[in-house]
């Protein structure tokens, strides 16, 4: 094991947290607020001392890296990176318990958008910035970032985008990874300025619009206002809709825009199964709830805003869907688990898993028919690997019993199977709010701190796609000699 | 496609039920019922005319059969078995509804135990009595009954034994399907007698023993009291209990206790995790419920027979477990997915699908590690193809879209998540009463006939393990030439 470049790795992430702390810090002096200053100083402080220490003393050494090094670097990352990024939360006294602080932040890294909050309104302007900035920065991926604005000739970088990059099958764009990198945060950053403007154009308040567009761009869902974004005009909400769901869509498309090969993307079977499960549920959620308001249009909006929310796992609300029909729910609670497409900022299993998942299960029907016959599955134009198939099902079934130990876990809580049972889905698969108890409307203040933890620990486990983190925190990693 | 040889098998089946008949008449008859009796003779008359003309018609003619003829068989097999069976609680009038008689029947065949009655202890004995009898026959399975009882010398029977039997690997006992068919069904058979001699010896009258016997043997749980076994003595609940488990275990197993292998027995990782998953659930639901209950003994006999009866998919209840706290509920409705052993009368995934998945998902780990390692999966002694790892990766996944439709076509209903989504994993998993308003002291009685419909034909997924009715029910099979 190459313990020195797993901890120049986490080390010259937290400098590059310790960098990004000084947007919220310029946004707690434009406003000219009082506590928040010292608490990002002391945030960023904190981040620079672990950070340099980290990386003054594996200066040199051996910059060899496998997927176990990529793995562990990065679910240790992400796990100090959280428990930094709280400390202005604690500090400033605005979030008063450091359990709270952290669930809140990780909550923001994984662009989930689950809240402790219980009045959101409260918040100064500094630390409503910092949730939404984590939601940018956790989106795309701050190993990403780190390559993209570091130089870095480390090898086995690949390993790193793959252990931080969600989906099945991870293509490098060019042939170097801190060019991928590159191109992916120039597309992000592209997209985020183009929202930030259509929000303006209609009147949004630059602040809000910055926010909004950070926790769209992320697919967290960290809004300013109580009821998300239900009190904006049916423009803004139709913009944020649209904007989740480019951002649910997989990045490498936007580049073959760039290089346009525009052919490829219409030929992508990932992108026309995403657009079908929004159009077959917003039709589906539309029909259901016609009833509950006033005219088809409505009925539209807030059905096409909470299914494009819910698919790309964002959790922006427009409307209570917690009081919709069970149907409406029932489905909502299916695209949690689909979640948006690989590649995307969006959590959930992913589109591309669920339709390999499909070939899988036809395959297999045929099989049971004629024993004998050989079949290959074919995505994306290309024969895919029995590997890749192996790892799809394997997911598949280690994501189903992660899930279940969080929903067992939290059976402690008397909150009843519909709080319970969608608080761990909601969080596992980094969508935000749930049903009942944990509906839009609420928050997540009432579990108990175990909860709290086990909670975050799910939305780290659904963002980091299971694997780093089950291998940085077993034994067996760290014990054997590496081979 | 060999039409001749499905339509041959149907009717011998059809001929097997008529003659089944016979047990519910002389229970009505004994009991000297007025409606009873007319009511079985119309329904034998049925199954002897329907199953006679079948025969008949194709008593000539090749006696291949390959995999699809064995799907398609069984499907539609045990789909008329059902209308058949369902026009005894139809004709008597007991029933008043033709769509419940067949939600009751199926649920009788598959050994679910999910029931539409109010007033369970207003039915006739005969009808009881064939509730009960219908657990047993769907327990083993009607076909491997009829291979058992009719002489066959058909090619491809293993096809047939393949399609009813339960589990991701059906071993052959002895050389001869129809040996292994007889075999099965007489250890069948001597346990049950075991457990009405058990019954008897403890003072339970001989028709309730008989009944709840079929019930248990079938792990199908319709008794007749509407507390279930609330009201019989500890000693019947433990006699039941333990009953439930020993027929939640793989059938080949007392084959190789009776030709003295006890050896391999002890050395069956299934049986282990089976014991396993009894006795930490067990544990669990003791020390949870410990408030609900005057003293530990009572608390123990009431988890561990909600335990037997939940992961055996049995539904039996001596306690209204819908009022427990959410920890308990929580386990018991992951074991209602596990289910009991491949190759037992139980639903569910099965202990040695699950064990597979779990091997499936650590080499899965192992490779994200080691891409270019080759690892194989040992199980029971012996390793698995890679063919029978896919085949369970693959049913998982189907399992999973399974439920997901069965769930979102109860989401039609306004009785909310608990209920629809429980009702929906009971009647997959064949187990029976779920929590909210299907507990185990309400019905079914509430649900459209549209949703009775469709959970008629979960529990037929469930109990045939899914592929033989889509087989069965896609064109495909039908219009394309065999091959």
């Amino acid at each position: 094991m190459n313990y020195k470049m797993i901890f120049n790795i986490i080390g010259r992430i937290l400098l590059t947290e310790a960098a990004l702390f000084a947007l919220p810090l310029g946004v707690s002096l434009l406003y000219g607020e009082r506590n928040t200053p010292l608490a990002f100083l002391i945030a960023a402080a904190a981040a620079l001392l672990l950070g340099g220490i980290m990386v003054l003393l594996t200066r040199k050494g051996d910059r060899q890296a496998f997927a176990r090094e990529g793995f562990i670097a990065v679910a240790l990352a992400w796990i100090l990176l959280s428990l930094i990024g709280a400390l202005p939360f604690y500090i400033s006294g605005e979030i008063k318990s450091f359990t709270d602080a952290v669930f809140e932040t990780v909550s923001g890294f994984t662009t989930t958008g689950a809240s402790i909050l219980t009045d959101v309104e409260a918040m100064s302007h500094s630390l409503l910035f910092w949730r939404g900035f984590t939601h940018w920065i956790g989106g795309m991926g701050v190993l990403v970032l780190m390559m993209a604005i570091i130089p870095n000739s480390s090898k086995g970088s690949m390993h790193m985008l793959r252990a931080e990059m969600p989906g099945p099958i991870i293509g490098k764009l060019v042939p170097r990874a801190r060019d991928t990198a590159m191109i992916l945060y120039l597309i992000y950053l592209a997209l985020t300025i183009t929202e930030i403007l259509f929000l303006l154009a209609g009147g949004m308040p630059l602040f809000d619009s910055v926010v909004h567009t950070l926790g769209t761009a992320g697919t967290g869902g960290f809004g300013i206002k109580a009821d998300s974004l239900g009190g904006y005009s049916p423009y803004h909400q139709w913009v944020i809709a649209i904007f989740m769901l480019l951002f649910g869509v997989n990045f490498n498309l936007y580049y073959l825009i760039l290089i346009r090969k525009v052919g490829a993307v219409l030929k992508s079977q990932e992108l026309w199964f995403y657009g079908g499960f929004v159009l077959a549920s917003t039709t589906a959620v539309t029909l259901n709830v016609l009833s509950v308001y006033e005219n088809f249009g409505e009925a539209l909006r807030h059905s096409a805003f909470q299914v494009a929310s819910i698919i790309t796992t964002t959790g922006y609300s427009t409307a209570d869907f917690n009081l919709w029909p069970d149907l409406s729910k029932g489905i909502l609670l299916l695209l949690m688990l689909i979640g948006g497409c690989a590649g995307s900022t969006a959590g959930g299993l992913k589109v591309s898993r669920i339709v390999l998942l499909f070939k899988i299960v036809k395959r297999e029907i045929k099989r049971a028919l004629h024993p004998r016959s050989v079949s290959k599955v074919r995505f994306e134009g290309h024969r895919v690997e029995e590997t890749v198939l192996d790892s799809v099902s394997g997911y598949f079934a280690i994501y189903a019993f992660c899930l279940v130990l969080i929903f067992l876990l939290l059976s402690f809580e008397p909150f009843g199977l519909e709080t319970n049972l969608s608080a761990a889905i909601a969080c596992f698969n980094n969508v935000g709010p749930g049903f009942g108890g944990v509906g839009p409307l609420s928050s997540y203040a009432a579990y108990s701190p175990l909860s709290k933890w086990g909670l975050s620990f799910a939305m780290l486990l659904g963002r980091l796609e299971i694997l780093p983190l089950i291998i940085a925190l077993s034994p067996a990693s760290w014990n054997k000699k590496y081979r």
